[in-house]
């Protein structure tokens, strides 16, 4: 009979949350600081400077979980470069509250709500249903995937937009990038649910909103930077589109004063399609089975290809 | 062999839709002005007293189709109260608009839209998720029902009230309403969907107001008088509710000034949950399907319960 294998030496950069060093004794792990014994690295959000600092004093990490199911803001502070460090974000996790404020944003645009909101005196009756609608989802992740479970009571007729051909299941038709221009011709609805990476930057730019449907809305609870904001304020602004509901802004905070807060048909929200008491249970779930992988040397759930910086 | 049947007599009190001539003849009835010929008395809506006029030129009728699913106004009008005909609405035929309406207002609710919706600048997070929440639905129509689909990938713990305790598919439990105070004590979301009749009237008063969860949403898709307006007001005003979202109202049209317009937690559409552009192909397949079966001697869809009202 071989001892006891030591048990792991898991980190966290302060501060972690309550139920963390109960998960790593449950998992079989040692919490121990960032230091020369540290095999994995648990990050809960902060200064990115304290991550690699951490990092920087403990060489021998092989695992760092991240916060978030976006980690754009990793891949552009380089942080994927570094060999032999498997990282592992909350991608799919958080699919459920994100993708329900995507269908809240989309039937709110479609119903006209933001006007009805602002409005001080009854009005005419106006608008449009989802009820056998053509429906665009750009991207093909956890989120889209919800979303695309959230919308199969309407009926609509559905085409995923992703990098790779392979079908989406709940999805009419799957096609390619170089196909969204057809795509966005189609659509009474565009939910953009992608990844923000170097290749989908301005994904939708003035090209590709000049070739939506008129009167078609546009979601986004991705990023941002998916969507050319100027170019979306002259859509909006012409009245070529229904309208637009956005959770994510560029520049983000939307500053005060910008023209997306006047437009009748435009709503904001603040980046709030998964508040801190939606996600906290399921980053729960996320860390607590990943430091069960870890020590049991079982593939992680929520790994980060680093390559395509999702 | 038995000569032809006759064709029956249907008439339409003008103006009737377009497609009306077509589909009597489709049917094998016999376009005829409201008189004595007349069998069947298609109604669309317009001043009852013309309605009033039609029946009195037509003794002979046996069966009047009304436009609407709700048919209050006609209880009102005393219009039940005529021997030997049947009346039938359009009850169920509009729940897909209706019930997405209803998804609308409560996740518009929930995720704060008509605040965000005012806001000029960027916010906190905040809002509450639909998935496991509790949900009450008062009715258990067509609206109710499509509305219990429609919410079903989100796991909702939901209870339906209605008259009678018979089951409810896709509801966890169904109650009677004497059982209502109860179960708003435990709800997130209360949605109205009932009939509105002598006995439900003004269903949610004050004491029903006061039985919610704090902080829970209320939703009304059904009939403005089914809410004390001035009880909801103040149980708004108070913060004791996390807001509400009523697509009819009571004073309807809801006046200028009201309270209701300036609470910063209440949103009103004005009774668009079904556009005349979405229920039109619905009423023509209703229209079409009743004209069928009456000249074939079948049972009619939507028949009007005369003593319940609805």
């Amino acid at each position: 009979m071989s001892g006891p294998t030591p048990a792991p030496g898991v980190s966290v950069v302060r501060p972690g949350p309550g139920w963390l060093p109960d998960a790593v004794a449950a998992a079989g792990g040692r919490l121990v600081e960032p230091g020369p014994a540290t095999q994995a690295l648990l990050w809960f959000g902060g200064d990115l400077a304290d991550l690699r600092t951490a990092l920087a004093s403990a060489p021998g990490t092989r695992w760092v979980q991240l916060p978030s199911a976006g980690v754009d803001a990793y891949a552009d502070g380089g942080f994927f470069a570094a060999d032999g460090i498997t990282w592992t974000s909350a991608k799919g996790a958080f699919s459920r509250p994100v993708a329900e404020h995507a269908l809240a944003l989309t039937l709110a645009t479609l119903r006209h709500l933001p006007r009805r909101a602002r409005a001080r005196t009854w009005g005419e009756p106006a608008g449009t249903s989802l009820f056998g609608a053509d429906v665009l989802v750009l991207g093909a992740g956890g989120i889209a995937r919800t979303f695309l479970d959230l919308i199969a009571p309407f009926g609509t007729r559905t085409v995923v937009v992703r990098r790779q051909a392979e079908p989406v299941p709940g999805a009419d038709r799957t096609v390619t990038t170089e196909h969204l221009g057809t795509e966005l011709a189609r659509a009474d609805v565009v939910v953009v649910a992608a990844a923000l990476t170097t290749q989908t930057r301005a994904l939708l730019g003035a090209d590709e909103l000049a070739a939506m449907k008129p009167g078609a809305v546009l979601v986004n609870i991705a990023r941002g930077g998916l969507v050319d904001t100027d170019a979306l304020v002259t859509a909006l602004a012409s009245g070529r589109l229904g309208g637009a509901a956005l959770d994510v802004t560029d520049p983000e905070p939307l500053p005060d004063g910008h023209p997306l807060w006047d437009l009748p048909t435009a709503l904001v929200t603040p980046h709030t399609a998964d508040t801190r008491e939606m996600i906290e249970p399921l980053l729960r779930a996320r860390v607590e089975e990943n430091l069960r992988r870890f020590v049991a040397g079982r593939p992680f759930e929520g790994v980060v290809d680093a390559v395509a910086g999702y």
